[in-house]
Parts: structure tokens; C-alpha cells; sequence
């Protein structure tokens, strides 16, 4: 069986993203990272949930909290605020972590040479996400010609964004589909125990979920006006 | 004064590098990584007796131990041996970290976009290297290309590699025409007292100070028989 790294936060995307791959045929290999975000262990708990649900052997947990060092970020700094969700936001949100996407890409580059897996999976999203330079597509590209000269020769790694074009409605559907443990994921920049309903992430998360009409299946401690599936 | 960051292991090239930078104008930022090498601690003094000679308000050090979780080098692991330097050696060393450069890059960039430095400067050397697929040009220019889509577009960092194209015995005479601290570096592999003379390190060093003819200003156990300037 061919072996796949999937990165897996915890979130809503990154569970749809696991179940992709291992829908492809893939070993799947679990990483995840900590930099200190704000709700680094209930997001660890997650990525622990969805790599038994899968049944996931090769795990690996790695500490960049050198991000937090760096800081430059809401999610990151504690003096930075992290923004309420709002569809009319122009520019970078503050959450943005500087290239953060790049830094575990190359991490789980790293490691791939090293298991000889041939596939990255990244549950990255450009559409409907929040504007980050390291979700789109074209970021996805360049990284892949960086792969094609910057490894062993004898290693084919390749990156792969099975969820980079689609929306959010679209990616809870597929999640359906596919019997993905969306009631495993954590998908919150702000609270560990109940989801708060507010900020970026919970309000595109809710967001999809209202347009595919399916209830979410966590709880959060409030509601957006629009969610109305309760 | 524009900031540049430069990628400093404490080792002869990161050092030239450092000069290099300075010569350019730029104030220059230290950035040195741990990774659970052999002689992370030697390196470790180098890299702050280097950014003390050149006054560097802003360092930054950085963990990523992560490297020695994943392993599958001789630097990392320490059931692979380092093997002994040789002219002839073909295919890949077992020095090779895999993608370690793109992972030190990474930070480089985050920490860039945080502090708004426009360049970051690493001492990679393609030609007179040890054949590592991310010392070449061909690998930066592929990171550049990444780094057009990847940051916020407010920013605009470049990766420079003055020693590229160079071989060692220039880089010692780069050195020394700019004044460069060598007697602070350290490049051996395998100790961290005296310098071992033996590792590949430690013999394309001795190559260049030899063909530059000019006495390495570091202490050795012992020389390869090549190296007759004592």
C-alpha cells in the first residue's frame, strides 16, 4: 500500500482531506503540528481522534513553536486580536501566520523522503477560505516545481490540494459522502471547550455547513444570525 | 539600513556569508537552528561569536528537533555513521538531512515577513559541495519562484546565495579579503573540541585553505595528508 503523509490541524478540512486520501487508496501517515496556537491541545485531541478513527499507525507530532518566537500573528501573539468572521473583510486577515503553510509543508517533505511517501495531501482551500497567500493554488505549484529539484532524485514526492477548488459547502458534503468523523474535528482559533461561534474559522465552518443544509455536528456557545440549522 | 536576514550555522560559508552581507549594506539579522546535530553546541558558540563580532542586534535561534524525530541522516541519527571525506564519493551523502534547507528557509522567511527584512542570505555552495539537492541553484531559484506567491504581497523577500557559485578555496579568499572572523567558525561534523580533520566537513574545509594557501586558523586532531600548511 502506497504511503500518503495527510496533514491533519484537527480541522473540518483536514478530516475531509484524510478521508480523501485514504478514499484514493493511500496509507494514510498523520501529521500535525503545534506552534502555540491558542488552541493547540484541543486541536491535538482532534488530529489524535480522526488518526484512530483511520486507524493511522505512522503519526507524528512535531513542535514549531519557533512560529510563536517569531509571532506576527493573531494566532500566534497574544497582543494581536484574533478578528471576528466577517464576509466583507478586505485583505489579509490578522490570523494570517507568515508562510506558515510553507514551514509544515517542508516539515512533511522531510519526512516523506524519509518513509518514502509519495504524496503530500493538504486540505487547503482557496476558495471561500480566508485569503491566506499559502492557500492558493499557485502556491501549491511553485512548491511542487521546488519539489522536482530540491529533494533526493531517487524520492517522487508531490503535493496534492484535493479540496483547493472546492467551497465549504462543498467540502462538508464530501465529507458526508465519504463518512468522514466530522464530529471529531475542532475547527475554533479562539475557545478549547465549546466552539465560539465568531470567529473566521467558526464562521466559514457554519457557513458550509448551512449551505450544504446539514447541522454541524459539534457545539458552539453561539450562533451566527445566518445559521439557522439548530 | 535595510534588514537582511542571514542564515548563519556557524560554519566557514554561513561566515563569509555574514561578510558578505554587511559589505552589501545591510544590517544584518542572525538566524541559527538547532536540530539535535552531533555538534549543536559548538555550532552554537560559533553562531553567537559571529553575530558578536558583527554587533547583530536581532538573533533569533530556533529549535527544530523535529529533524532528529524524523532522522534518515547521519547527522541525526546516531546509527548512521558520518562518513569519512573522499574526492571520489558518487550518489548522495549520508550527511544529507533530507529537504533541511527548504526547512531553514521556511523560518527565514517567517521571520522576514515579521520583521520586514528584504533579503535573507544562505552559504549554500553548489560547486565543491557535498551533492546535497538543496545546495544547488536550480533549488533556490525554485524557492524564489515560491516565494513570488507565497508571502503577503505587501511583502517582497529574496533569497540570495552570494557563494553559489564558488569553491571553497575562493570562499576562504573571499574570507579573508573581507576581513571575516574564520577563526571563530566551525564546520567538523564529528567533534566539538578539536576539529576532527577526517569528516567531509572538515576536508573540503582543509582543501580550500589549501588551495587558497593559506593556514585554516582553527585547531585540528589531524590532518588529511593533502594538508601540509602547519
Amino acid at each position: 500500500m502506497k504511503k500518503a503523509i495527510v496533514l491533519v490541524s484537527g480541522g473540518l478540512d483536514s478530516c475531509v482531506t484524510a478521508a480523501v486520501a485514504k478514499d484514493f487508496g493511500f496509507e494514510p501517515c498523520f501529521l500535525h503540528v503545534n506552534y502555540g496556537q491558542l488552541t493547540e491541545k484541543r486541536e491535538l485531541k482532534a488530529f489524535n481522534d480522526i488518526a484512530d478513527f483511520y486507524g493511522g499507525e505512522k503519526r507524528l507530532v512535531v513542535d514549531i513553536s519557533y512560529l510563536k518566537q517569531i509571532g506576527g500573528s493573531a494566532l500566534t501573539d497574544k497582543n494581536i486580536d484574533v478578528e471576528d468572521g466577517a464576509f466583507d473583510r478586505v485583505g489579509i486577515p490578522k490570523t494570517y501566520v507568515p508562510f506558515r503553510n510553507a514551514n509544515i509543508l517542508s516539515i512533511a517533505t522531510s519526512w516523506a523522503e524519509v518513509i518514502k511517501a509519495e504524496k503530500i495531501f493538504i486540505g487547503a482551500v482557496e476558495e471561500d477560505s480566508s485569503g491566506y497567500p499559502d492557500c492558493r493554488k499557485v502556491f501549491y505549484e511553485a512548491f511542487n516545481n521546488l519539489l522536482k529539484v530540491g529533494i533526493n532524485p531517487q524520492n517522487n514526492i508531490e503535493i496534492v490540494t484535493p479540496l483547493i477548488e472546492m467551497r465549504k459547502k462543498e467540502i462538508v458534503q464530501l465529507g458526508i459522502k465519504l463518512n468522514a468523523p466530522l464530529n471529531l474535528t475542532w475547527s475554533c482559533y479562539k475557545s478549547e471547550d465549546l466552539a465560539c461561534g465568531n470567529c473566521d474559522s467558526c464562521f466559514l465552518r457554519l457557513r458550509g455547513f448551512k449551505e450544504a443544509n446539514i447541522k454541524d455536528p459539534i457545539l458552539y456557545r453561539q450562533y451566527p444570525d445566518f445559521y439557522d440549522i439548530i
